[in-house]
């Protein structure tokens, strides 16, 4: 185990545990405490070393690694072992908003700690594997300093930026695709079982359409980077268009689509805007608030 | 060229063009007819029968493919050969609704026509790939008949069943899903560049919540299927906590996220019913009308 860096993980919910075990399956010497001690104990089975206290926990590696619910419950935990967190590194792993992220910031500044402010983007059972995702704000050299260390819990490891609020950012611009796209999801699936066909015989073509979108999504971006929405690969007149079919889908399968209503105003608006040739993604200049 | 069956290509837009020329460069003697002639020129020096009417179009071949923005376009394209059709099969691929499909079949059986209506899910310079999907309702007979020719087209061609409005089905089903999930692209990328970051600096990390999304779907298809919607892995309540989160999205980004506003209704609703512990695929129930 020579030269493992030695790691603290406090907060053994399911992220925190998948965090420790990695930890421990990589041969880090591992310190582990949680409020309620019983995960712990099954973690000390494996190797752990368990604190007492979180002071203890603290004072036992210069690496913690937070995983809690949010900021809020991250700092409350460690707030018995401020004194302690002087010269060490903090690596939280929560979801959580900006605000959050950066009162945090300024709450180890205050307590002369490094802060990291990461976040996972998968399931507790990836942590570890070589394609998961974490990603993280805060200073740069706090970062490789620790790069190795942090990527036991998941190969794909990003550093976004020296904002400590970078991570928490991402999270919300890239976690707002599921409702909708659920939504989306569901409501093809009250048609197609509303014709007593199953759900699951659309799956492999909702998939196929997903990754359709996944190839989309690159020049999307350039064409909102550029803000040039002409000569577009996907015109907002054709999903103008669309509207028809969603009304369609409604009256074929019995289902309630005025879910989809303010997304066809802000068609209609766009189109009124005399935006129907330009790309679909002239819509981000709508939800821009002047 | 022996034993390829010849095919009739009539409506010369993108996808009807790429179709034609996929048939050419497998080898199948091509013949083809659009209201305008340019296309038809252009395809005649790669080798296909120019046609000069819709008449001599369809008299050429017994299988006859189609490839028009709707329904009614093709079947007003095919109108002056109705009395030629007889005896033949015809192939639709074009968007357009399920009535649309199911007046389309009747209109072929008073013309002693057999018809598969099929639909194709990718863009014209995905057609005759070995992974670009065409999906068919009609006659299994008639497809099992065609099914190598059609296989031209894409590689993964699809008998969805004998009803011809099946594919118009599937087509509104799945294709729901991408507008609400562009907007939830847009709405974070418009959170990320409020930060002076551009759009393309989220596209990979978009792309993995995509692939997490297409490995959520089997699942979320059995729980709709068995209306079991205990013991989820994505708990409504979560997502019904998130709602938070979309407003934080708005305050943080100066971006207007009153187009998911009815979304957050049916989590609400959903809550209100009791349903916080079930799945989210416990929506559907709510887009069900009564």
């Amino acid at each position: 185990m020579a030269g493992m860096t030695p790691v603290t993980i406090i907060g053994l919910g399911a992220i925190g545990t998948a965090v420790a075990k990695a930890y421990l399956e990589a041969g880090h010497p591992t310190t582990v405490w949680n409020r309620t001690p019983a995960r712990a104990a099954a973690l000390e089975e494996l190797g752990a070393v368990r604190a007492a206290t979180v002071q203890e926990a603290v004072a036992a590696n210069t690496l913690i690694i937070t995983a809690f619910t949010g900021f809020e419950a991250a700092r409350e935990a460690l707030e018995p072992a401020a004194a302690e967190l002087a010269g060490r590194t903090l690596v939280t792993l929560n979801s959580g908003s900006p605000a959050g992220a950066r009162e945090t910031a300024a709450w180890a500044a205050e307590h002369g700690v490094d802060l990291l402010a990461g976040a996972i983007k998968n399931v507790p059972s990836a942590v570890g594997l070589p394609d998961t995702l974490l990603y993280y704000g805060g200073a740069k050299t706090v970062f490789d300093r620790h790069e190795a260390t942090l990527r036991v819990m998941g190969g794909d490891t990003v550093h976004l930026g020296e904002e400590p609020d970078l991570a928490a950012v991402y999270e919300l611009a890239v976690g707002g695709m599921l409702l909708p796209a659920l939504l989306g999801f569901f409501q093809g699936a009250a048609l197609v079982t509303s014709r007593g066909l199953e759900a699951s015989t659309m799956v492999r073509f909702s998939q196929k359409w997903l990754e359709m979108i996944v190839h989309l999504l690159p020049s999307l971006a350039e064409t909102i980077d550029t803000r040039d929405y002409d000569n577009p690969e996907s015109a907002l007149g054709l999903f103008h268009e669309g509207i028809a079919y969603d009304h369609e889908l409604g009256r074929e399968g019995g289902i309630d689509v005025s879910w989809q209503e303010p997304m066809h105003d802000l068609l209609r608006r766009a189109v009124a805007e005399g935006r129907a040739d330009q790309s679909i993604a002239a819509l981000i200049e709508l939800l821009r608030k002047p």
